[in-house]
């Protein structure tokens, strides 16, 4: 727990999040499972891919700060696993040819790319319903089980019909044809903030948050989110490839329609500003045991160059 | 609950019990939730194809069963839909062109045919998540939440990497590989006996089974379940395509591995027969207040001819 002390940098402390979320991700799935072996490292192929683990990071921040202490860590970690499982479960069904139809991911070429459509298809779906499992898993770690029930209904709702699936579903059939911000907005907060939502407020559930505390962190994630979204899409034309991971420029030669394309480079950096402090007043408000981290992570998505 | 009363036949039976599934289904996603809209018809589309909702009829059964009147009948029916979102979402995925390929389903265009297949994959994708909702939501109908998480966290193993996707994986890759009947029967156990298996022992629990009554009726659901696929694939030869609603002949045509290709159609005949006599021993053995429709609905899944 040594990254944790409060002088260590909010990029160490990230940083050793996402070990303590590496970790708890190779025992997430055992080995003693009668999992077929091409799909276990189909699920693996991508859960292993990295990333930067912002959405676990925020599990398990998220449940400090409300406690003020690494309180029910087993429970945050295996939620913070689960948010992985989802997100992960995301980008493999997004890649697809029949999708955004991409080749690469964080550098790597992507999950149909190594073990076919079918099996891409198949792993995104096991990740996805594997993520509930750690979810009811939560309970045998210092959880109540009405605590992981409320968890497990509110991932359904954020990463579902309505939460993520409904964003994407929104970016396919607007692509190329939005005209509103508001449309915009529509897309990135439930195809970027409602998973970033479901993060914040899990965690926050698990160190035990009231709701007034658990409203005030669902505006605190929605508004990271979007600045998050926004942030990506700045960098994509001003970023760094190699940083990024990805070429850049690749919004453009898409055609996709961005926060810069619809409202320009300094609105879109405002907006962002704006956002983030949003997001610090909530926390602020809601009067946490530790409220440090989160406002730190807030800034740091702004500053971050990949 | 006219139709539920002892004397009424099974066929009549298991004709309510869907008629109670379709109403429920009908609120299942309600209309005041933001989802989009063409994904919202996608998701309807394939829920509202129908089917025999034999799942769905189990977990009802099996809640009586067990309490001897209908008691939870809402948890019931929550869950009941539930079971038939991810059976639904499973042939929307089977179907697409990286998979089976099938252009139509009962009859009707499948899915990808009608609405794409970017839209296909996340119409499956949303359907089962909102499965995990709907079981969360069973905790505000008459179950407790110990046991709705039960319920979801064995909805995820029987339905994820090492229960129904598993199967579907197996089958995938073992495609005109297969020569052991042993590799047949761990594709059927999985990709069709786990979810049956699910719909008996979730039905079971919101009725308040003990223990030892939950591993007969995982017998009984594992032995049905595969009764159910073999009947399928002998149909499939001597059937009426009318019927069925699709082709017979199909396994033929696609050099398909069945039981009757396997070990042939007297061979198949007589496993159905067994695997449906050892399915109704468990039940006899479990001591159920009220067992008449699960020994039934046994031999229904037999004599049954589409």
């Amino acid at each position: 727990m040594e990254a944790r002390d409060a002088t260590a940098t909010i990029r160490d402390y990230l940083q050793h999040s996402a070990s303590e979320t590496q970790a708890a991700l190779a025992g997430s799935l055992p080995a003693g499972w009668d999992v077929p072996g091409r799909l276990r490292e189909a699920m693996l192929y991508s859960l292993d891919a990295g990333g930067k683990r912002i959405r676990p990071a925020l599990v398990l921040t998220a449940a400090e700060a409300v406690r003020g202490f690494a309180s029910d860590r087993e429970a945050a970690l295996t939620v913070a696993c689960a948010v992985e499982y989802i997100h992960t479960y995301s980008l493999i069904h997004d890649d697809l040819p029949a999708m955004d139809n991409d080749d690469f991911r964080r550098g790597k070429p992507t999950n149909h790319k190594v073990f076919g459509e079918a099996m891409a298809i198949l792993a995104g779906d096991a990740l996805l319903t594997h993520a509930f499992k750690l979810v009811a898993d939560a309970a045998a770690r210092g959880v109540s089980a009405e605590t992981a029930l409320a968890i497990s209904g509110e991932l359904a709702v954020l990463a579902g019909a309505s939460g993520m699936v409904g964003g994407q579903v929104a970016d396919m059939l607007g692509e190329q044809g939005i005209t509103a911000i508001r449309e915009l907005e529509f897309i990135h907060l439930h195809k970027t903030s409602d998973l970033i939502i479901f993060a914040v407020k899990s965690g926050a559930r698990i160190g035990g948050a009231n709701a007034r505390q658990l409203e005030l962190l669902e505006i605190y994630g929605r508004n990271i989110g979007l600045a998050f979204q926004i942030q990506d899409d700045i960098l994509d034309l001003v970023g760094d490839a190699v940083k990024l991971g990805k070429p850049t420029n690749s919004d453009v030669e898409q055609r996709k329609v961005t926060y810069p394309f619809l409202i320009g480079m300094e609105e879109s950096k405002a907006l962002v500003a704006s956002l983030t402090e949003q997001a610090k007043t909530a926390i602020i408000e809601a009067e946490l045991a530790d409220p440090s981290r989160l406002l730190q992570i807030a800034d740091y998505l702004v500053h971050r160059d990949h």
